[in-house]
């Protein structure tokens, strides 16, 4: 067990300084000595902040989601007494139960803010045309406009760039295995709940549909760590929840929340999480999220009813999409699935186009973003008033309509919400395009899905709004505020479905609102690529069973011609974002190299002894930032056998364990192995868990250095491992499958000098972009092109 | 490389025939010698035919879906041309078409033939009952149900044992890797359809929801192979499915059509099979699963319209259970909330007595069914005989019920199908217990789901109809006819809820129709334990999305009591049939053991050389039942380093496939490796993928024996592998995720003379049963009862 004899081992000399330097500038998940040449990582990471967040994202490490069996765990609460087993379902159930109130709750808080804030703002306009002041009237609107952007902008400029965009992309990547920073912190939380009703309020075309889902996400973190980084709880219980496995649980059941208090969709909640958010899933997850939506819907059921009363102000119908055709007669026959099939591919091109022009645009807002926070603020601002603008003054383009008699509602309008608003029309008639223009997007939503209204619309307005939002959808995304894509595609797609359908006119039996529906249905699936979350959560809203078998051909089709152009708009924005996210397919290539070449293309392992010097684990830990270590023992006799000699892997270790050993100054004054009393006396797993602390923080002084420690028992003795020989295809899928921070490769050779680990693996390692820069042989031409 | 300096191979002496004899008594699966104590396997299997099914099931075989990389695999379609790629996708999808087609119309089919059966047999008995000819209609009844059972059972019993009970535990377990034998064939499919008409027409309590689930599984099977054994299709294109990952695939799409056509749910469908059936998940399946499933409403939708014309006979609704209540005005306040857990908190007591009991009855049935096939039938007739005569005379103790005007449907009845039977009665009267027992399930459901009809049963009928379905849903299940849980339990659950609700009677304002859905929910929930995809199918069912809050709450606490007990009925009957289901959870004890330990336990793996003797080849298959074989490669120049003779893994051999390598006598005069081009000249891997070939079958000639074969290009060089400090629970975990059926153990030794492979793991050695047989001291003292 000399340590000198770890013939492994290379970078002993300091040279701390520049060390640090240079790993500040890489990713920490690597372990590879500096010296050799190593993978070179993507540089995406640190070198291009977020397009759309304008932060920039520090080093991402990939969480951890192995159980990690050392002698320590072995006296986990897991492993022990059927109490602590009940606390913890017990506590597992209340969080999601908490999880579902909260994100209630706070959905209708947000609601009522945003349905009152438009409410008193729209009532304002339509006494302004009352007194035929349109210029006044301009200059309010814009105005109140501009100071709700100016809110929500400046807040996630300055407090928490990352509540900017929907959020669904990093969720995405956290239920993957990669922890986007302070994207779950109660700042993040408060902000995008402010700056979600700000943004909505100012009428910009975006939804509150994906900032709900981060929300959600959010609640459930916080309460799964016990409160706000600073001022946390110190229950006792709430150290069950202290590992990553559970973390992924609890903020799965957070997203599921957030999409049902988006759509009042509990189903659809579930399956949008499954579908298109979660990497991992299992049975049990399926119940415990359908708990946490179900108290969702309850919580919204029960505000609606209270406020159906008429004390929530301007609250109306709960700010929610509700088109309930459950009492239209929906009869079709052979001959109407033509439309049907011609709105699916209509809605896969468009939605591929949208996919296409949005990322080009969001590229170009990044290069402004990236400017500073004075050009984020500018961005959203003018953003702001060319809306503003738009959505005032077209109306006055469109024609005045006469009222039909026939109309299943009043006509016209001049209150808040409500379809035929009249504007600047005389008593009698209704502009049909301040109808769609001059409201909230939800009342748009609902005004343009509106059944039995087959002559409400003139051609010329609904092809200024379908126009108009096709603008603002591409521009208004990419802009420091909270912002969902549910809206604005719904938004695009009712419009351009309504338009098919007075142009078939007489061709069709179908009502005119469902040709909305379900152009709504084909561009989500056209861009989103969401088949069977999309059809449950419009199953919901429609509440009509009969709809069901054509939105499903609707989305087959639109996903099937959007996917043979480009990927979902949500892969296009993980990949701008740079986050390294593993997909469920590996590339083709990757059957052709095996890991053990991937290996060797980066420097060997640093391996520590089982019993090892305190000098030589500081120098370590100061010298890489590499996250584990192989614990590899020398000269072993291997038991039952003669041989002797040996080198025997014993496992792996944690930075932050060995970190945490450190502290504890766990030292032992000659080189042996310690015994299973002492282990207990000294650690604790609750101990070992905390992960914040780094090797600055920890002063050893210099008569300790000479002293060993026993790292046998902190170590993780079961680590997955692959034989060199793997194919870095069948790698992938397995390192995702059980959802890996680190893979071990050990040699398909056995015999005297062989190294006992071939190399180490983390997510970085596997990412098809950082192989293809080691081995560019093996890409494509087109892949290559790509690259350059 | 010389053969004998395989220190691992023992077994070389022939003593065949005893091997053999002992061969046919063990699991093919293990990889262990004779000669040592090998880990004894579970029984079961063989000396405990299946409960309900009777047959003597043989040995079972774990599917493989390990992607299999051996040299011939790099040569594949999937590495190779685009068009290639797409025929493949192509024919995914028309696949995935043709199963939800072929489901909805034999699914359709199906329903007319019951719904006009057991129509006429009713609309005979009112004829019956009206010439006052009682004894006559009870002759008639009792003996046309007698046929249609002995048909149903002679069916079941003489050509398809496996398509007795409902299919759904087999499939289950066949996509948890446990592939029974005979469970997806054409006599299966046929026997199936023919017998589920008959049983359900018979009147026995049992539904046709299982039987459709095995249907479409059994379809889905059958157009993937190509068609039946015999006859299959020799389609070139077919071949891309000739592998068990794509057969599991398609058989999740079948089985989600069947449940989507029982119950016109194709979200509910779906969610059946992620929930409750599947084992493994992936986001492209959901979008094909439910491709499937749409196209099954369309079919069953198309066919009730064309049936709405009158051309069907007696098949009015289509024979689905459909509870439209979109209409009914749900209100409910806070208080409502009680009755409601009360029916939750009876549902789960109800339904784990119901497996308690139901696990008692089987196992007596098993006892029956296991004397023969008489005895089987004869068991089927006397619960048919039972079941005819109590539907029959029990509607005569029942008081006549004066018809109320309020009543929404016509009153009385003498027709097929309606509520409200006249039966005994006279004119303007109706017997309430004749209209739930003398009709069919599916119209019994419809008629006691009956909304607006608070007043139409008496206590006395509803009790009578209780106690009676719970016998009969005791009694019916385990005889041998194709028989679904779904409606006995739907059936039993509307009884107690409409019960209850009689009882409640004014102090609640909910509708008893509401009730006894509420009850049949929570029934299912604690008797099969599944909650989204009941909540869905109900969702579906009933199209009202109000009841949803209450059904979510019925479900969860009905589960969370049912769970307290019991597990459910599924794992029941796979733990009956003995089948080697791996459980998503390994037991706490696993943890203590490593995967050395239980290697240990077991006699060494058989290994062979890189390039064998011809002899020793044939030897081992004869003389061994397992089915890979790990190949090590002796005195090997480490290549980059100077370490030489050392032993190098090569990778895993199928028997499969050594078989096949025989009968193409690819033999090697003297000991050499093939080169390339030798190996693509000899074969392909379309030939290699053919599994059905024995050892017995290939003759090899004396001179042969003394040649070589090079087993390097058939070998797969990327078996998954652990390191023998593994534990098992964490081998468990793994090996399921991953979906193996070999797992080698390699040493955490490095070393000269240090075995290359300590072992290899298949799932029956991480059964908890079959560990515990060998470390009795790990049981916990309540297993130690349990196996003993």
């Amino acid at each position: 067990m000399e340590d000198d004899s770890n013939h492994f081992s290379k970078p002993e000399t300091p040279n701390t300084m520049k060390a640090e330097a240079e790993a500040e500038e890489r990713d920490p998940e690597s372990n590879s000595s500096l010296s050799e040449p190593l993978l070179k990582r993507n540089r995406t990471l640190s070198s291009n902040p977020l397009a759309l967040v304008g932060a920039t994202v520090s080093h991402i490490e990939s969480l951890d989601y192995e159980i990690n069996e050392n002698d320590l765990f072995k006296h986990d609460w897991r492993s022990r007494s059927k109490v602590q087993v009940l606390q913890y379902i017990f506590l597992k159930w209340t969080l999601a139960f908490l999880v579902g109130l909260l994100t209630g709750l706070i959905a209708t808080l947000i609601n009522l803010a945003i349905e009152n804030i438009a409410g008193y703002k729209f009532l304002a306009i339509v006494g302004f045309i009352k007194e035929e002041r349109y210029l006044s009237g301009l200059v309010f609107f814009t105005g109140v406009n501009f100071v709700l952007t100016l809110v929500a902008a400046v807040l996630c400029v300055c407090f928490a760039p990352t509540a900017a965009g929907p959020g669904i992309p990093e969720i995405k990547a956290y239920l993957n295995g990669v922890d986007t920073p302070d994207m779950f912190g109660a700042t993040t939380l408060l902000v995008k709940i402010v700056g979600s009703i700000g943004a909505v309020s100012a009428g910009l075309d975006l939804g509150k549909e994906g900032p709900l889902v981060h929300i959600g996400s959010c609640i459930a973190s916080l309460l799964g760590q016990g409160g706000p980084d600073n001022y946390r709880l110190k229950w006792r219980w709430l150290r069950y929840f202290n590992n990553d496995r559970d973390r992924r649980d609890i903020i799965t059941a957070g997203c599921s929340s957030g999409v049902c208090a988006a759509f009042r969709s509990p189903v659809g909640g579930v399956l949008f999480a499954l579908e298109e958010v979660a990497t991992w899933w299992r049975s049990a997850l399926l119940w415990r999220t359908f708990f946490s939506t179900a108290v969702v819907v309850v919580v919204l059921r029960a505000f609606i009813q209270i406020c159906n009363s008429g004390n929530c102000g301007l609250f109306g119908t709960g700010g929610l999409i509700i088109f309930d055709v459950s009492d239209v007669k929906v009869s079709y026959q052979a001959m109407d699935i033509i439309p049907v099939i011609i709105i699916g591919i209509i809605g896969g091109l468009l939605g591929s186009l949208y996919n296409h022009l949005l990322h080009k645009i969001l590229w170009l807002y990044n290069l402004i973003n990236q400017k500073g926070k004075l050009h984020k603020l500018l961005l959203a601002l003018s953003v702001s008033l060319f809306t503003s603008v738009c959505q005032y003054c077209l109306p006055f383009l469109a024609q005045c309509k006469a009222c039909d008699p026939s109309f299943p509602e009043v006509c016209p309008t001049n209150d808040r919400s409500g379809n035929f608003k009249q504007f600047n029309c005389p008593d009698g008639y209704y502009n049909d395009l301040a109808t769609l223009l001059l409201t909230t997007n939800d009342d748009a939503v609902r005004n343009i899905f509106s059944s039995n209204t087959p002559s409400e619309f003139q051609y010329t307005s609904i092809l200024i709004f379908f126009t108009l939002y096709c603008i603002l959808g591409l521009f208004t995304f990419g802009i420091a505020v909270p912002s969902g894509l549910f809206l604005p595609i719904i938004l695009m797609g009712s419009g351009y479905g309504r338009l098919l359908s007075m142009l078939l006119g007489s061709y069709t039996n179908l009502d005119q609102g469902l040709y909305a529906v379900l152009g709504a249905a084909s561009l989500m699936a056209g861009s989103m690529r969401m088949t069977v979350s999309v059809c449950v959560i419009f199953l919901e809203l429609t509440n009509n069973l009969l709809l069901l078998p054509m939105t499903m051909i609707v989305l087959l089709i639109a996903k099937t011609v959007g996917d043979s152009f480009n990927p979902s708009i949500y892969e296009i924005i993980l990949e701008l974002k740079g986050l390294p996210f593993l997909d469920a397919n590996p590339e083709p290539w990757m059957r052709n190299l095996t890991v053990g070449e991937l290996a060797n293309a980066k420097s060997p392992a640093v391996t520590l002894s089982g019993v090892e010097k305190v000098s030589r684990i500081v120098d370590v830990l100061k010298n890489t930032t590499h996250n584990a270590f192989p614990i590899v023992d020398q000269d072993v006799l291997v038991p039952g056998t003669v041989v002797t000699g040996a080198t025997e892997l014993h496992g792996l270790i944690l930075r932050a364990h060995l970190v945490q050993a450190l502290k504890k100054k766990w030292f032992l004054a000659e080189k042996r192995r310690t015994e299973d009393w002492e282990v207990q006396e000294k650690f604790n797993w609750v101990e070992l868990s905390e992960r914040e602390l780094k090797i600055e923080q920890v002063a050893v002084t210099h008569d300790k250095m000479e002293m060993y420690m026993d790292l046998h028992p902190l170590t993780n003795t079961t680590p997955y491992t692959v034989v060199e020989s793997m194919s870095v295809a069948k790698a992938m899928v397995f390192f995702r499958q059980v959802g890996l921070r680190h893979m071990l490769i050990v040699p398909k050779y056995q015999g005297a000098g062989v190294p006992a680990v071939v190399g180490i693996l983390t997510r970085q390692d596997l990412r098809a972009y950082n192989i293809l820069t080691v081995f560019p042989h093996l890409a494509t031409h087109k892949e290559q092109q790509k690259h350059k």
